[in-house]
């Protein structure tokens, strides 16, 4: 049904890139829980599975990626260390990775991420260079740091090995799902740049063909969705806010882009509100931290926007690295509204 | 090493039974995972293993006694339905597990349990009854509900069924530590009337016997501590208070104090603000959701009460239905403590 034409492209990761992915975190990588909630389900009318990548290590799924890309470099490109760009989660996969590969790394953050994804990120022995993220240009900054030091540059979603790696989230909760008797309708991810969800869904049109993947995206920052429907990549409002940090890229990644295209079902847009009363829905009902980012594809269920009643639909809850004041004003704001 | 003489004692459960319950459960209880975090490795100069019971159905390792226990009862006595004691999460064990099983039941709770544990009782379909914690006799009412109804008395930690449910989290936990190459010197389980770890302790001395298990209990509610060391059961002051309310019983139960004389290496006692920095830990490095009481055997070897370093220990967090408000309070007091 849905296909992707891998001779047209360059380099787009295929399931058996994933399957080595696999392969190469076992051990490395939590195999995360998917988990259900009587409750959730009741209100949803349906059954819902959660792919709970919040317990990964560092607290996201980007360590996948991260280090199935990096345990590729061969041992001279080790020595010259990594520069890598992230808004905090990446940073975090990255350099935690890094340091048990014993690679030096330099990540290149926002001054106004997470103060926990900053200190975090420190605390795997990475370098941090902090920038503006609404006036500077981080590749830019990444590209300097890079030729002075000869290091090698993280190109984070643009990576195939990045890519198939964030993609063993998906063939995990393919076969949990399978494992539970669950024959999945539809798979919800979150999307900024779009790694997560290309390489998961390269690995869903091979292991449940009948499930659609859409992907959920913040408020003003829906370039995915918009960028689906007119067949190029387009950018967001540069004076677009929202709480979800980990998506607020300005554009789709270019391979995430050409995979999402082929293989997604389409794309939905939660507000920061939904966000929050998922966050609460998971603090309840789930017993996991989730950070706003990491809540949309469960936002976009328990809001309704996606319609689940008497289907089987799973979501990957993305990340959890949320700061205890954020986290805290959000449940209280939640807690009005029914969850 | 520790031995347990079954032939001194009445109905005392036995591995056999563990395994058993464990068969029951398949498919019911989630196989909860076992976390692991660098960070907190650092911090105590050792490892840590984590096993997340606020990921089981209903938010604590209750069900899992619940269930074994309840799916044995005849159809007749399942007619009568059920009457249980709980402070709120052994009540949400029972209603989820009689829910499943068609059982009607009443469950008598304290009336300053927190919220969420009453909500989520009744949204299993139990009825609730509400008592004085400091004034009333729960076994007194739970006794003349059950014969004004003919229903079966639940028997919580006083019934073999339910200590041998409660001991299939201490198998899973062997085994997954096993499955990870851990060696486990010492194994420290949150304790109340003792119910979860004397069933753990009749696993982990099957599967672990080289492994010390600890109760850990909150000041002011240290029976356990005192009644081993006394040999015989004795009383805490009924004037002291707590926030772990998962923890607040007047006196060790018969049954698990008969196996923990036998089993257990001892007891140690945390502080309320010791759970609180606990749970504060769990939110940054684990993810997990952890009420006070499902905190403090993470709480006694994040404070050093029991000393890690060079060893590798597991740690039960064993619920995580606490409100948001109480949450929020423990995380803003602990946000200024190095966690």
């Amino acid at each position: 049904m849905r296909q992707l034409d891998s001779a047209q492209l360059t380099r787009v990761p295929t399931f058996a890139d994933v399957l080595e992915a696999a392969a190469r975190l076992r051990g490395h990588a939590v195999l995360t829980p998917l988990l259900e909630s009587p409750a959730l389900n009741a209100k949803i009318g349906g059954r819902l599975l959660i792919k709970a990548e919040v317990l990964q290590r560092t607290g996201a799924f980007k360590f996948r990626g991260a280090y199935n890309s990096l345990s590729r470099l061969d041992l001279k490109a080790r020595k010259r260390g990594i520069v890598a760009c992230s808004s905090g989660n990446h940073a975090q996969g990255v350099a935690a990775a890094a340091q048990i590969l014993g690679i030096p790394a330099v990540i290149v953050m926002p001054a106004d991420a997470p103060a926990i994804k900053i200190a975090n990120t420190r605390s795997y022995g990475a370098e941090i260079e902090l920038y503006d993220r609404y006036r500077d240009n981080r590749e830019a900054i990444a590209e300097r740091i890079a030729a002075e030091r000869g290091a090698v540059l993280d190109r984070t979603f643009e990576d195939p090995d990045v890519v198939a790696g964030q993609g063993t989230a998906g063939l995990e909760l393919a076969d949990q799902a399978h494992a539970c008797g669950a024959a999945l309708d539809a798979v919800l991810i979150p999307c900024g740049g779009g790694g997560l969800i290309s390489g998961c869904a390269i690995a869903l049109a091979e292991k449940c063909p009948d499930a659609a993947v859409y992907a959920v995206e913040p408020e003003g920052f829906d370039d995915t969705r918009r960028s689906l429907a007119a067949g190029k990549r387009l950018r967001n409002d540069p004076e677009a806010r929202s709480i979800c940090d980990a998506l607020l890229l300005p554009t789709p990644g270019a391979l995430p882009f050409k995979i999402n295209s082929a293989l997604l079902a389409g794309a939905l847009v939660v507000s920061d509100a939904e966000a929050g009363r998922a966050m609460a829905a998971a603090f309840r009902h789930l017993k996991i931290v989730v950070e706003p980012g990491g809540a949309v594809a469960l936002a976009a269920v328990l809001s309704g926007k996606y319609d689940c009643r008497g289907k089987t639909v799973a979501v990957i809850c993305s990340g959890g690295n949320v700061d205890p004041d954020t986290f805290c004003r959000v449940l209280q704001q939640a807690s009005s509204k029914e969850i």
